[in-house]
Order: C-alpha cells, then sequence, then structure tokens
C-alpha cells in the first residue's frame, strides 16, 4: 500500500503517522521524500487495513493499494484453475457446459418438455427460475416453491442436476438439494445473503452486479469464501452502460481478467447480457472464444407465451441450432 | 402503450394479436397502418402488462410505455405531496430536515456526543450506522445490535428520533423502536426486504442503486407502497458513472425529476455522493437550492479514527459552519 | 414516428398540431384517443423531421421514433453487405483482414520491419500513426508528414496497403495516396472533417466515439454517405464505462447489431479496447467467433520502447502466434 | 510518479530500469522492496514522463501519478484564480455572468429581439449559434457565416459581447471579431483545434466533452494554454451515464473540484445538461449555489419553433424569472 502524504504535512506528523500505522498493523513502513511531496510505503499483508481509514487522514492526500483486497480468491495464493464437481460433473476444468431452460418454471409439462429437450441438445445442467426478481411488484414472481418442486421432477426425468435463484436466507434449507444455487445480480451486493451462503458447502452461481466492478465481484466471492465455501462460479451477464440498445452490455473481457486475476471458473449468461433472442448465439460465440467455462442460456417452449423474459429466450429448435455451433467451437480451439 | 409491429407481420397475426390484447388485459385496441409498419396502440390501464411479454412476440418490433409502471408513487394519481410524520416533524412539508452522525456508531460516548453537538447545530435526526454493508468481509461490519441500543441511549438523551440501515427481513422485529428505517443502494432492488418493509407501518428512507434508473427507483418505492406502507423517503446519494474522481457522480437533476413524477419527498447523501469531506458543502448548498427536501450527512467526532467511512465525515466543527450557511440558503429561497 | 400529447392539450390544439404536421412535412398523421393522452402517429418518410422540434412543443409529452434516422447506411434500405474493393482486397465479403503495425511510425526501418514481419503473419493491411491524438500537449504527437512518407515506403517494400489516420481537414489532399484514412474515436462527431471525407471517394475506417450509441455511430457514417461516398468501414474500439481495469470495454454485442441494422463492414480493435497486450488474443478470437470483418491489431518490434501505446502492442513474434489462432478459428466458422 | 514492478522482476533488470529513468528525464529515483514485490518511486518533474510508457514495460505492474499531468492549468502552481476580461466585464472574480441566446441564430429580428430582452433580464453576453454540430447530416447546421453577421448586429444594437461555436479550424479568421469562442463538447477533444485557438488570444469557452474525466477536460484546456493563450473557461454542460430520462446528467461536483484543481473559472450550461426547459431552473440554481462562475442558458422567443434544442430553450419570460431567482440566490450566498 502507497501513501502518498499532503504537501503540507509537517514532519512531525508524518513521522507519528508512520509510527501508528507500524503499531497497528503488522507492517512495514518505508519513506521517501519528493520534491512537493511524501510518500509511504507499506510492506506486509495490507489486506487488513482498510484503506478508507488511511484516506480520512487529514495528512493524506491519495492511497493506493499494491495488493488487491481479495485473498482467498486471488489467483496469485493459489495458481492452479478451481474445478467444482457437481453431481459427477466437473467446471473449471477446461470443457464446456451449457445450463439451460427457462427464465421462470412454469408447469410440469413445461420444465420437464424443456429438459429432455436441452439435455437432447447438450445441455448439462438445466436452468430454471422458482423465486424470480421482478422490477415491478406487479409482474409476475415466480411459482415459487411449487416451482422448485417442479425442478425436482425435472430432474428426476433427465437426470440434469438443477440451477435456480435464491432471494433471501431463510430459504436456504428450502434449497438443500439444489445443485447450484444461484445469486442474482440484485444480490451481489447483499452481504448477508453471501455470508450464510458461506457457511454451506454447496456451489454457488454468482452473478455479477449490474454496476459491479470486477473488484467488488470477486470481493463478493470473497464473502462467500470466507465463511469457508470455495465452490463460487462467477457469472458475466453483461453491465449496465449508457448504451441502450442493448439491455446491457456484455462485458466479455471480464472472462479472460477473471482467469487472470482469480482461480475461479467463469460463466457467461449470453441471454441477459443482450436482452435479445438474435444476440445469443454471436454473444455465446464470443465468451466461448474467449475462454468461458460455460454458459447459461435461456430456452422457452413458447418464447411469446414466456411469463418473464421471453425477448431474450430461445425455442428449442433454435437453441439446438446454437448449442451445435457452439460446441463445433469448443472442438476447433482446442 | 405503443407497439410497433414488424414489417412482415401478416395481416391475420396482426389481428389475432389484437384480438388476444383486448380478451387477456382490459384495454381498448387501435391499429394504425403505416408504409413500413403496423402499429398498435393499447388504450386502458396498462400497468398490468408486462411489456416484456410484449416484446417477445415474433411479430413486434418495438414497444413504448406511454403511461408510467408506477401508480401509488405516481404524481399523476397523488398530485399533493406526501408528508410523512416522525415524532412530531413533518419530511416533505416544504421544510429543510438534516438527518446527521456517524457512518458507525462506536461507542455510547461517541455517539450521544455526535448526537448532542449535531443537535446543536440544527439536525433534527441523528443518523448513525449499526450494521454496516462492506464490501470486504474482512472491513469491520458494525456494532449491530449493540449499536442499535446505543443509538437508542442517544436518542433517550437528545430528543432526536433516529435513522439506521436495516440489512435482512429477519431483523425488522429488532427495528420496531427505529424512527425511519433505511435501505442501503446494495438493496434497493432486494424485493424480498422491500416487500417485507411493506407490511410495516414505519417509514422507510429508500436509497436510490448505485446504477438505477429514476423508474427503477420509484419502482422499488412502489413495492413497499404496494404492501400498504406508503411511508417512503427517495434518497439520491450518487450514481456510478465513468468519472472516478469523486467516489459517485451526484445526479442533482434527481431532486426535481422525482419532484415532478412522484408525491414523495427526497433527500440528499452528499458525503456518500462525493466520498470527500470538501465536497459536502458544495454538494449540500446544490441540493438545498435544487429543492431537496432534506440531507443526511455524515458527522464523526475524529474522522481521521471513524471505523469506516472516515474521508468523507465532517468533523462536527465543519458540520456545524456547513449547516448554518444550509439553513441562510433555504431562508433566503423562501 | 409517434407523439404522446400531454394530457391537457386542448382538442383544438391538437387539431392544429396535426394539420401543421401535415403541412410542413410529406407525412399522413393519425390520431387516436386514449384516457389519459391522446397520441399522434405519422406515416410517411420521417427521417426529414427534427425529433427536438417535435418535443419542444408544449403540447408534447413525448416521441419515439418508429423508423431509424439514418437512410444510407440502414440495411433495410440496402440488404446486401457492402464490399469495399481496397487494392484488389475485399472487406465485408466474408473473408477476415487483419491490419496491422505499430501505434506510431518512429522510423523507416521499424516501419518496414515491422510491414514485413507482419505480412508474414497473414496481416493484409498495414496500420501505422503518422499524426497522433494525445491527451497530453507534452506527448510524443508523431511523425506527422514524414511518417506518411515512411508508411508509402514500407508499403513499396512489401506490398500492403495503408491505413493511417487523418486529424484535421486541411491534410485531405495529403492523404491522397493513402488507401484506407481512419477517422479516430476522439474525432468520431468532428462534423466538419466527416462532410469533407463524404466528398473523397477513399474508403474510411470511422472508429466508434469513446461514449457514442450505435444509433449516434451510423449517423456519422450518415454524414459520409450523405456527401457522396459509401466506402466507410467501421471499427468498434471499446466504449467508455465505470469499469477501469481495462482501458475502454469491448462492446462485442456491437458488431452483430451493426450486421443486423447496417450493410457496412465492421472490424473490431483489441489493443485500445483493452489496453492491454495480454487481453488481444481474447478479445480478437472473441470479435471474429461474433462475425467481425476483420480487426486492427497493434504491433512493435519493442514495445517498452514504443513511443505510444507500448502497453497494448504485441511484438511481432507474439502477433504470429496470435494469428495463427485467429486464422485457425475463422476456418472453423465456415 | 510510482511504479510497482512484477513480483518475477529480476534484481539486473530493477536497476537497469532505474538508471534507464535516471539518464531519460531529470528524475531521482527511489527504491522499495516489498514481500510481493519491488516499488519505484520518481522525484522530479514528472509531467515529461508518458505514463503508457512507463506501463508498457514488461516488468511494470502498474503506475501511478503522484502529480497531476497539466501545469498551467494546476492551481498549485497558480494558487490565484484567473480573472478573464472580456469587454469589461470580469469572469472568474466572484461575480456571477449569464450568457444567454437562442440555440441557433434564425434571424436578425429574432437574434435581436432575444438580446435585448436577456439584457434586460440581466444576462451580460449573447450566446448564439451560426455553425451547429447537428448528430444527423440531414438536420439544419445553422446559417453559418450570415449567423456570425447578426450576432454582430445584435452585439451593436445592445452592447452584449457575443458567444459561439467554431467548428473548424480554418474559420479561426472569421471568428476574429467574436467576443468568446466556444469549443463544443463534440470538439473537447479536437487536439489540432485546441492548437490552433492556443496561437490566438481569445477567451475560449472549452465545453466538457460527453465522456470526458475532469482530467481529460484539464488536458484540452492545457493544449491551449500549452500554445500560449491563458483565456480559459470551462463549461461543464452534463455528462453521459446510463440514466436515460434526461439528454445528460449535470455533474455538479465538477464546479468545486475544478475550483480545487484549477484557477481557471468555470460555468454551466443547464440548459444541455437537461434537455428539458422545465430543468433550467432547479439546475441553474444548484450550479450556482455549488459555486459557478456563470450560466450559459437557452433562451428562445419561440420555443416550439425554434430550428434546434427547442425542448430545452426557455421564453424570455421564463428566462426572467428564473434569472431573477438565480440573482436573488447569488445574493444570499455572498
Amino acid at each position: 500500500m502507497i501513501i502518498v502524504l499532503r504537501p503540507d504535512c509537517t514532519r512531525e506528523q508524518q513521522l507519528a503517522f508512520a509510527d501508528k500505522l507500524k503499531n497497528d498493523y503488522d507492517v512495514k513502513v518505508n519513506t521517501w521524500e519528493g520534491i512537493h511531496s511524501t510518500v509511504l510505503g507499506l510492506i506486509g499483508d495490507t489486506t487488513q487495513i482498510d484503506i478508507e481509514y488511511i484516506d480520512a487522514q487529514d495528512i493524506v492526500e491519495s492511497v493506493k493499494r499494491v495488493q488487491e483486497p481479495y485473498k482467498k480468491a486471488n489467483r496469485k495464493f493459489h495458481p492452479e484453475n478451481t474445478v467444482i464437481e457437481v453431481a459427477g460433473l466437473k467446471i473449471g476444468d477446461g470443457s464446456l457446459h451449457i445450463m439451460a431452460g427457462p427464465c421462470s418454471v412454469e408447469s410440469e409439462e413445461q420444465i420437464v418438455g424443456i429438459a429432455k429437450s436441452v439435455q437432447k441438445s447438450g445441455a448439462t445442467f438445466l436452468r430454471g427460475g422458482a423465486f424470480k426478481p421482478r422490477t415491478s411488484p406487479y409482474a409476475f414472481q415466480g411459482l415459487k416453491a411449487e416451482g422448485l418442486d417442479l425442478m425436482k421432477i425435472a430432474r428426476k426425468e433427465t437426470g440434469l442436476p438443477i440451477v435456480t435463484e435464491i432471494m433471501r436466507t431463510s430459504h436456504i434449507d428450502m434449497f438443500e438439494s439444489v445443485d447450484i444455487i444461484q445469486v442474482g445480480a440484485r444480490n451481489m451486493q447483499n452481504f448477508e445473503l453471501l455470508k450464510e451462503l458461506g457457511k454451506t458447502d454447496k456451489p454457488i452461481l454468482l452473478k455479477r452486479g449490474l454496476s459491479a466492478t470486477i473488484e467488488e465481484w470477486l470481493m463478493s466471492a470473497e464473502y462467500i469464501m470466507a465463511g469457508g465455501n470455495n465452490n463460487v462460479i462467477l457469472c458475466e451477464r453483461g453491465i449496465r452502460t449508457y448504451e441502450n440498445f442493448t439491455r446491457n452490455t456484455l462485458d466479455v473481457s471480464a472472462i479472460p481478467i477473471i482467469k487472470k486475476l482469480s482461480h475461479l471458473p467463469v460463466i457467461v449468461d449470453p441471454s441477459h447480457a443482450s436482452g435479445k433472442s438474435w444476440l445469443v448465439e454471436p454473444l455465446a460465440m464470443a465468451a466461448v472464444a474467449a475462454g468461458a467455462d460455460g454458459l447459461i442460456i435461456e430456452v422457452h417452449n413458447d418464447p411469446p407465451h414466456a411469463l418473464s423474459d421471453g425477448a431474450q429466450s430461445l425455442t428449442p429448435k433454435q437453441f439446438d441450432k446454437v448449442a451445435k455451433k457452439i460446441f463445433k467451437l469448443k472442438e476447433a480451439l482446442k
């Protein structure tokens, strides 16, 4: 950590501050005197130091971290890739997984039908929403517990492990038999939820917040991991920018950046990133070419009658075509 | 609601879709035929219609709402200002309220001392954090229940009503005696929390999300109001933009926009909006000049030793000077 | 064009306004009366209508275009792809072109050496900066006219056509023998420059502005085309967002969107989009998988000693490796 | 300047690099060895050092400036406010100037009429567009040279100095008798134009680019000042964000930040910042309360018939009311 002091800081203030830092934290403090300002360099484990505390000092002009503020999610301290095993499948080992299914579970017939269909096309996980975060209180909020039950039926019928979103801590028990628990973009910094999920051993699919930096996203993963649960899969799903032709802007760079900074697997959601079904294929292709470990894609038997997010859903037939292209691309990249 | 159909939509498809809309919702459908495309206009209560459902139709090119999607928060249906009474004080009646206090409650001495001091300077509410949402799991997370108790002591000593942040639904009972419950920016779309707060009759201070549009913010207020609780105070606290000199960018335009679109009171948090104590005064002045009903300002007896957000806190002496300028300005605006 | 009138608009105002629209423009006006508001629908060629003029009317609440505001760049009026021929090469015909070279031309030896090297790796164009737009007036501004001459020498030595950036209208004559003239991101809305380039018949590489919407970008292409020059190649080079790990955020979705809205070719600049050489490969791969017609990549014989943008440049050896992967990917996509 | 070296950098590389820095620039280099990385601190005038050059070194992990990259615009080297005199009026001396007039000059009658009217209301400058940067090539582009002549007539009739926008370097002679030359947001980084304006002694009103950081904006001022022209007035006019209720988002914080970082005067354009006439008053009030040296406001005798930007223009009567409130506020702030 590097601390630039204000030009008007006195020598006494500077010495007192350096002493305080040495005493409060287990760090060494080096001092440089420049022409306009003095700079302190802290050496040691600075993840414990609250950067805002430092920044609040009257005598501090600016402060910069040299070390990343996350440890457990950091590739520096865990060089090999984390591979997460779910129902015998391995995520993060170089293979490509497609999680597919409807935005909302609507009926047994619907979810079982879609599950069988996407499985045939090569999907290895079934996604589906039982509890739905909706911008409007008047919009369909999901089938809730019943939706979970229907997903389990579809799992039984197909063998596909299931991925579904949790929205409150009090539901954790109810999600016990879910294979991968999804934390949605709007809850990426619902720290109470993250802490509770950190106490379980469930694989967590952590979506990136609408305007979260990559560092904040990794800090949310760190919340889960700090509780003891290392099974975190990151999911890029588009960020909010000024461009409003698409619902969000897919940040495809996030894939190689996460791979460099962290050892956790990263997948991509081209459906939410674009909000338009005709963009799913090119964005999915881009994500795989950039190194994603998987994709999560919305598929609905009848998108115009879907109870949510129909505009971005593929039909099973469209999905089959997209999946074929994706697997062909993955093959060529080997 | 106005629906533009794709150029290749057939006359049969168009008629079938119009019929479906008439049957499914209580609306009238008008049709215009243009040269390149046909347009449908829906007349009636369209807040019930899911715009994504419409957008998902194969034959739909684009769709636009004419009516806002919020009703209870909408000034069109409630032209007079909502005035919220808390402990005999009125928020939204044209007066100016300052809520002041530390980011985090740290000790009885600290919170009581600050409370007395800010009260002397004209603050009418005491703010303070007991449960703290922090980006890092390793940062100080607040004194929690003990912090709440210390705030109540400060209230008893000064008579100032208290404002503090809630982070999970299971804490609602614990917050029973809090005067105004704050929902933080990161929880603005924690819909489960909003729904539960809608069942209480507590005044809710709803902070704008980091990248929430004004419409999304009003939709989150609508979640609380849809549950029966109309006591919502909106709080602009800066939005995330590309500019990173400040922590956030204060959207001062949000004040007159909220006043036009909604009847709810709106206050401003210049401390979080800037992240720098020297910016609090000019931003507070701007907010009041633009018509804010109040301000929420961080004050700490000893900012360099604050356990959180010290960089943006004023000392009691600085706060006194700022408050004087603010009240003088408010007087001049009458 | 659809115009929503204010609820308080009188019947007389509405009729007078509709008459005015019919007289001023060659359009038909349809009227719908809703419960809360009246809506006018304009049918005919509305690209001539200034949307701001409509929006300024006292009686207008909001206005929405149904037709895109660009015509010559619009795929609706020109369904087949535009293919641009440069020195016998075809851009936009389904093949993939790589333009490679240094950010700045520095010496004959440098540019000729790089040209030969990238040609061997498969590049079909030589890029290089002679006039450099730099944020700081104190930074190296390019070799200017001498840089152009050196590029022509490199062209003569290798046969590679050259691509270089223009910064002012008075230089157009000097750029006569350049094969593709680049308009940089900061000049995307330098309308005077666009108009003058519209009078030439040179292929123009139009980079997307730092915060330009896709529609604004196409409108800038329209400026060039309105002058009679249809040889426009669009170049996505990353947009400005809140995320600052990378210099810009590559908007990979722009590729399929441009392909849908326009008939013009679109290429991608992964070097500027990321600002980091280790991100060039994954972003280039993503761009090709998403359907780009080409790539423009910075290559420098000695990046640490490059006079500009060294951080994002590849060495010739790194470029060779990346080019091999890209061509292999392109082959697999056929 | 502080340079963090990569963990794998060898001692030899580090020493060689430090030597190179000392030789190439007139700086001293200090070295700290941390546990995970080594840090170099450069002491001396680092504005000459290209930060991208440093960042491009293989052995460099990251680099941070301690000194700002601008010198002439920097308050550190010029502590007192710059006061710019135009036709006997002083901008930046603590007084408040309002520049008012139409977006586009349309006729002698129009511009003279508006000039007389805004002068009566207290405006001290007449603004008006002769050359108009328009997103669409099909929109009205201004009366050009004729518009300039009409502005001079209005100046003669009222004595108000005139402010108008330049769009290309070849027009500088034509703008000789203009009192303040405006550089629009889209040309803020048209460096060729800035350089040429730096050779004149005209006051320049430099609008902030749509997505320019405050540092980039000051660097553009530096371009003009580096040429010898210190008469730069900065103009905040709203930035591009994800929020699209307003055309732009007024960054009111920019006012106190510019005042702290620079000695140059700063004014605000509430008309372009919002794009809506009903927002001009609250945003103007906020700007003045935050410390702006002036305002530039669009006024049109007949906004619904304005040839550009009508939606954001005030009528002379509305302007009179707004000006009265602004001057009353300014009085109260003294």
